[in-house]
C-alpha cells in the first residue's frame, strides 16, 4: 500500500478526567483516558492520523459495521516500572495481527508508523493513567470499524481505525472452571476464527450466559465439526499440564494466534519445561483427569496474563483439578509479568520502551 | 418480558430530501427516507420509543457493537399498488426473526406492538418515498445494536432497535455465475449462521472479493465439516432444478431461514411443481449438470426475490447452464411478485395492507 506521510496532529484534553477515577476500583474496561488516537480512510487512503481528547463518535444509521459486522480489534498493555518508565510487551505482534485480521475481512492495511506514532503520542499524554506495581496495567484498545454509509452487503470504502486506552487492574478474580463445548462452536474451518474480528465475540454470549447459568465462568472450544479436540477459551489460548508436560494445540485458521500463548511456549522452554504443541483430544484430557495426570490447565491472553482454571466439565461430569503446591501456571505467569514490569532480563527481546 | 405500553412519539422532518432523489438512478441501499425509528433498551427495558428525522447516531468508541459485534437486523420491503395502497410481505416472519437473531447473540427480545406500531407509522409519514410499479419498493432495514461502554467481553446491557428505509429498484443486475465454495465458510456447526447476525457477513467479503477477481459474482457456501453439501449464497437461499422437481437444502443452525425461500416452497407447491427440501451434494450437481438433467439454479431473498444464475464453478471446472425458454424462476418469481404488488389474489395471507 502507498502512504504519504502525515505528521500526526494533536489536540490536547483542556483538562484531565483522572482525578474522577478511583484507581483502586478499576472495572475492566469501563474507563478511559483523556486522549484517543483516531485515522480515518477514504478515497483509497488513510487520511491525516490525529491525537483527541477522548469524545464520542458520530456515524449514520447505515454504516456498515452496524449491519455487516466489519470490524477488528486488538488487545495489548503497557507497563510502568519502578522508575516511571512506560514499557510495552511485544507490540509487533498485535500491529502485525491487527493487519492480518483486516485482511481476512476485506479491511485495508493500516501503515506501521501511523500505528507507532499515534500509539507513542498518546501513551506520553495519558503516562499519569499507568499506575506502577501489582498487576497495574494500562490495557490499549486498537481498533478499525467500517463506517461507509448504505446498506448494500459489501466491503466498506471508508473506516476508521482508532486507539482508546484503559487503565486497569486484573481481568479475572476467583476460581475459574470451564465448560468444554459439545454443541455450540465459535469458528467454522474456512471462516475467520483466527481473526480477532467483532462477530467472533457476539456469537459466544449466549452459549457463555447457558454455560454461566450451570455454574462455568468459560467455555473451552472445540472443533465445531466432531467437538473431539479442544481448541481455544472465549479470550484465551489453553494449556494443560499432563505430567511434567506443558500442552497446547496449534493454531488453525479457527483459533486465535495469541500473543500470550506464544510467550508462554518460548518462557515454559526457556525454564527448561517441556513444551508439546499438537492436536489434544477431549478423550485425552478426561483420560488423564481420570488417572491423576493431569495437574494443571490455564488460559493465556493479555488481559490476565494466565487464568487458572480449578476445574472442567465435560458432558454431565464434572473434574476438579488437584491443587498444586508451586504451580507451573504460577511459575510461568511470574516469569512473564516480570519481564514485562521491567523487573527482569528480558532475553526475549520482548519488552519495548516507549519513548 | 414484561413491557409497559409507551406510546410513540413522532418528529417531524422539518422538509423532506426527496427532491434530492433520482428515482431512476437508485444504488441500492445508499437513500434513505426522510424519517426514522429509534427505541433504546437501558435498565432492564425498552424506552419510549421514537419516530424522528433521520439522522446519525452518537456512541462511545467503547460501545460493544464496534468491539464484539453485537448487532443484528432483517431486511423486509414495503409496496405501492395501482391504487396507491402501501403492502407489507409477511412481516411477522421478519419479526419473528429479529427476536430469534437477537436470543442467539444474546440481547433482548423486541416488543412486537413497538415494531409495528413503529414500523407502520414511519411507512405512512414516508410513503412518497414508495414508487409503483416494476421492481419498486422501498426496503425496510430493522436492526439492533449493542451500545453499552466498555471493552469487557460480555453482552450489553444497553441496545438501540432502529428501522430505516431505503427505495430501491432492483438488486442484482446482469448474469450471476456462482462459485462453489471448497476451503473458506460462511457458518460453523453449532455457530450463529442461522441467525441475521452483523458478524456472518463481513467474514464472507474476503473469499467473495477472491471469487469476483475470479469472475464470479457469488459463492455458494457448503458445509464447513466436508464442503460435500451445498448451503447458500451470501445472501440468499440456493434452489436448483433437476428435470422439473425443484430442490433446495434444509435449514439448519448454519442456514438462514429465508422467508423467501419458504415462499418460493410454498409458491412452487400450489403452482403444482414437484419441490424436494433434502440435503443436496455438490456431487449431486456436478453429475446433474453433466448428464443435462439440471437446468436451473437460482438465490432466493428479499432484494431480488429470484436471482437466477447462469453457471456455477466447482473446483476448477465450469458449468454454463442451459438456456430455458420458460424457466422456472421466471415463473415463480412473477407469481410472488405479482403477489406482493396486489395484482394477484393471495392464497397464502401473505400480503398485510398498511393502514
Ligand atoms: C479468542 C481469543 N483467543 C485468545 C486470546 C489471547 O490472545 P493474546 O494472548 O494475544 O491476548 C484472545 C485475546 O485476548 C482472544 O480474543
Ligand atoms: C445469509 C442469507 N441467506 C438468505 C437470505 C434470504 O432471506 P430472505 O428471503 O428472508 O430475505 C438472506 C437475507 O436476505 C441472507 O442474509
Amino acid at each position: 500500500m502507498e502512504q504519504l506521510h502525515t505528521s500526526l496532529a494533536v489536540e490536547k484534553a483542556a483538562q484531565s478526567k483522572i482525578d474522577q477515577v478511583d484507581f483502586s476500583k478499576l472495572v475492566f474496561g469501563k474507563n478511559f483516558t483523556d486522549h484517543m488516537f483516531i485515522c480515518e480512510y477514504k478515497d483509497g487512503k488513510w487520511q491525516q492520523p490525529r491525537v483527541v481528547p477522548y469524545q464520542p463518535i458520530t456515524l449514520d444509521p447505515s454504516a456498515k459495521v452496524f449491519h455487516y459486522g466489519q470490524a477488528v480489534f486488538e488487545g495489548m498493555k503497557a507497563y510502568k516500572d519502578a522508575n516511571d518508565d512506560i514499557f510495552l510487551f511485544r507490540p509487533e505482534e498485535n500491529f502485525n495481527r491487527i493487519n492480518k485480521s483486516s485482511e481476512r475481512l476485506a479491511m485495508p492495511a493500516f501503515p506501521k508508523d501511523y500505528f507507532f506514532e499515534g500509539l507513542t503520542t498518546l501513551l506520553k499524554l495519558d503516562k499519569e493513567w499507568i499506575k506502577k506495581g501489582n498487576g497495574n496495567s494500562l490495557y490499549i484498545r486498537p481498533f478499525v470499524i467500517a463506517t461507509e454509509s448504505g446498506v448494500m452487503a459489501s466491503p466498506s470504502m471508508e473506516y476508521t481505525f482508532m486507539i482508546i486506552c484503559s487503565p486497569v487492574q486484573s481481568y479475572y478474580g476467583g476460581e475459574v472452571k470451564v465448560k468444554i463445548a459439545d454443541y455450540y462452536s465459535r469458528a467454522a474451518n474456512g471462516g475467520f476464527g483466527a481473526a480477532k474480528a467483532a462477530g467472533n465475540y457476539a456469537g459466544q454470549f449466549y452459549p457463555t450466559k447457558l454455560a454461566n447459568e450451570e455454574g462455568y465462568q468459560q467455555i473451552i472450544w472445540t472443533d465445531d465439526a466432531t467437538h473431539e479436540y479442544l481448541e481455544e477459551a472465549g479470550t484465551m489460548n489453553i494449556f494443560f499440564r499432563i505430567n511434567d508436560t506443558l500442552l497446547t494445540c496449534p493454531t488453525s485458521d479457527r483459533i486465535l494466534d495469541g500473543v500470550t500463548r506464544k510467550s508462554v511456549i518460548a518462557m515454559a522452554q526457556h525454564m527448561g519445561i517441556d513444551v508439546e504443541v499438537r492436536p489434544i483430544k477431549v478423550s485425552e484430557l478426561v483420560e488423564a483427569a481420570n488417572n491423576g495426570s493431569l495437574k494443571e490447565m490455564f488460559g493465556s491472553g493479555t488481559a490476565a496474563v494466565i487464568s487458572p482454571i480449578s476445574g472442567f466439565a465435560n458432558k454431565d461430569q464434572f473434574w476438579e483439578l488437584p491443587k498444586q503446591e508451586s504451580p507451573m501456571a504460577q511459575q510461568i505467569k511470574q516469569a512473564i509479568v516480570s519481564l514485562q514490569y521491567n523487573e527482569t532480563e528480558d532475553p526475549f527481546g520482548w519488552r519495548v520502551k516507549v519513548d
